[in-house]
């Protein structure tokens, strides 16, 4: 399905900026002959082999040499799009980047839009949606968990898995046709408790899928920690010395939210998002009241809640209470801080720490990370759904199976439960991509960076 | 000359950040088996043919993939080092380039230095040291100017001009001494005149090189302009209008320079780095005395000033007076200002113009220009000299042959006359690297950027 193939993109494909090198990528059938026409060097780039490359010059319209560059030549559909594609290295300076695609476009090719190198690998069959979303997700990764779980996707894991729930209900479908075909004869091919169970199979491993979200989500996002505790039981020190130890990523000062420090941690390839809260507790003042508002919002964002105490003054009752107003309890790693003061810990916490020596702060990673991941544990190979989009329509798919399930138990006839299928089967082309829409293509690359 | 082959070397050659792909460079002989360590595809990449490109993942020490990768094959001589070289094109993620980097010197690389590449380059025999010096250049350049003088310098139009002075005192050198070998005989086989026309011919030469050095400083850093004039008279609405109508590369608003305005603007691919000056009539207060001691010495820096009146209140005879203090008259610029508000300017000016309307920007433009780069005009093949250091060893090969001279005149023996034309090819030497010492490559190099 070469769709575009007389329409010829180019657009700078590595970071901006200075560096040794810069590339700039070509994609459409032809694309060697525009860069013919830029290019002096000792073969015609339109008559290279495949895979190869070629030292030239880039000349401008009056012959002047912008650049000295090394050309890779890729033939469809072995390329990256699918189509005739020709990767151009130049030295790594904006002005000559700006200057040779310039000359590109005067040369017949079109600036390219972004996203659009991936999605012609999909619409051209290279990949499907879900791994061409899986690759702006693998560029902006910033964890190791966040890459893992894009590379999952990008290899397909969640797509395979997409596809055989795909062929069980189609498997289910041609059942309910073929019992279609022979209605009028009045025999019953297979009884309605086999459809229905085969759709509970289905279901379930919709369900599955669906339960991975929450670990999707935090290795895609993060995970969201409020540090909670009254004034002076540590909770700077605490942050200060988390920041210290896992290597500091992202580190905000109070912004918009006024009242909540935000820093970003990484702690095993996981990135935790730490909130320090003002407190909970019920004031009068309205500033202060602004800022509990906020707090309360952080804690009910939160994954989870690191509630902080001083264990020279003993256990915040009265913070931990009205933290169970907002959060389960199984959400609340109570904490002993300023251990180092004390002979030991007057109250039975989680974790036992000295936010001032460090002690206890690898068993409190280490509990953080097991809050957030819980003990569920996942292959390469398993397929995690990670992206909203996904999730909502396995939801889709999944309440149209349990409307199946209730015509059948109505005793409707056989072709409203064909329809119920079908609808389920399509929220499941959605996400890899078997049917789409031009606002659908538009939502998924407008997100991705030009030149991918 | 392969100095390094043992040791191979790694590095991200695209500039930093997110994009579509990346680049990791690896140069050294061997340098594919240290890839094929760590790379899964068809193919052994140390059995790849020069200038191929190969598909494959590239797997951690646990054998999990990093990511799907391109490789790029460069054998020796034939590349930009002269040694066998690598490519890895990956997904524009810093955190895949840490991760791979780390996996390639596990296997053996080592990260490389800045301009490291480049050396190699250089140390192998591909490009002189002028030519290396280009590269930093052109990767550096932002203006078109700055990159046609660094493209020049990386054809070799410096270096084949310094290779014809070399030869020509080469030549010189040789007839003295063959005068030497026969010195016994008390034959003179060439006429003292004779030489020192030919050292005088190599002199006016090297003069000539020493000229380009204002145009070359200019085209490589840019043209410093102070705008001066009186409270009231529009600096500010002309730097407005300026910067408006030319495309502003940077803007600054005043930082240590506490009364010097400085922005950046490009005219027909110069830069022109201009400063607003508060002025430089003398004041008894210690605060404004300072603004103008900073005033006077943006004035002494400038290249040339624009003199800026009011043309309804006329001349402002007291500010040229002192300005002619600091500057030739050659230099200044006058500007007669809102001739939008006047029938015509009262005084006779260089240029009037309105900053409000913009009439006579145009011809400000090109006065600005031609005051900068005067009547000389340089071809793509003019050898210009842009660099401090070779401007300081033209002036030393320069003063070697005016010493020879001298001890010609002295009438000395020719062994002291061949003394200083070996002190004035050496000189040259150092431009294009003949001889080098650690020191002189280290700080040539280091302000590379790494990968590079």
């Amino acid at each position: 399905m070469q769709v575009f193939s007389e329409d010829i993109i180019a657009a700078l494909a590595t970071p901006p900026g200075e560096g040794a090198i810069s590339v700039i990528r070509l994609s459409g059938n032809g694309c060697a002959e525009i860069a013919d026409k830029i290019f002096a060097g000792r073969v015609l780039l339109s008559d290279a082999a495949a895979n190869t490359i070629h030292y030239g010059k880039i000349l401008d319209r009056n012959n002047k040499t912008i650049d000295d560059v090394l050309v890779s030549i890729f033939r469809e559909p072995h390329s990256y799009t699918g189509e005739d594609s020709v990767e151009i290295s130049v030295h790594g300076n904006p002005l000559i980047v700006e200057k040779i695609l310039a000359e590109l476009v005067s040369a017949g090719a079109r600036l390219a839009e972004p996203g659009e190198f991936t999605k012609r690998a999909f619409l051209n069959g290279r990949i499907d949606l879900a791994q061409a979303e899986a690759v702006a997700e693998i560029i902006s990764a910033r964890t190791e968990a966040s890459l893992r779980g894009a590379r999952n996707q990008l290899n397909g894991a969640l797509s395979k898995k997409v596809n055989s729930l795909r062929e069980s209900l189609i498997d289910i479908l041609s059942l309910e046709e073929l019992e279609l075909d022979f209605a009028e004869e009045d025999l019953e091919f297979i009884p309605d408790e086999k459809i229905v169970s085969k759709l509970n199979s289905v279901i379930s491993d919709i369900d599955a899928l669906l339960e991975t979200y929450d670990f999707g989500r935090i290795i895609r996002d993060g995970i969201n920690v409020a540090i909670v505790g009254k004034p002076n039981v540590g909770k700077s020190s605490l942050l200060n010395y988390l920041l210290k130890e896992s290597r500091a990523i992202v580190s905000e000062t109070p912004g918009t939210t006024r009242d909540v420090i935000r820093e970003e941690i990484k702690i095993d390839g996981y990135l935790f998002r730490l909130f320090d809260t003002a407190g909970i507790r019920e004031t009068a003042d309205d500033i202060e009241k602004e800022g509990v508002l906020r707090s309360r919002e952080a804690i009910e964002q939160s994954d989870f809640v690191i509630f902080l105490n001083d264990s020279q003054l003993g256990f915040d009752k009265d913070v931990y209470e009205s933290l169970l107003e907002i959060k389960e309890k199984d959400k609340i790693i109570i904490v002993s801080n300023k251990i180092d003061l004390v002979e030991r810990s007057p109250f039975l916490a989680d974790v036992n720490i000295s936010a001032k020596t460090g002690k206890g702060i690898k068993e409190l990673f280490q509990t953080m990370k097991s809050r957030a991941i819980d003990s569920k544990s996942y292959t390469e190979k398993t397929a995690i759904v990670s992206n909203i989009r996904h999730f909502n329509a396995l939801k889709n798919s999944k309440e149209a199976l349990e409307s199946a399930k209730k015509t059948i138990s109505k005793g409707f006839s056989q072709e409203f439960v064909a329809l119920d299928i079908r609808a389920s089967l399509e929220a499941l082309n959605e996400i890899i991509g078997i049917v789409t829409t031009d606002d659908m293509l538009n939502n998924i690359f407008d997100k991705f960076c030009i030149g991918k």
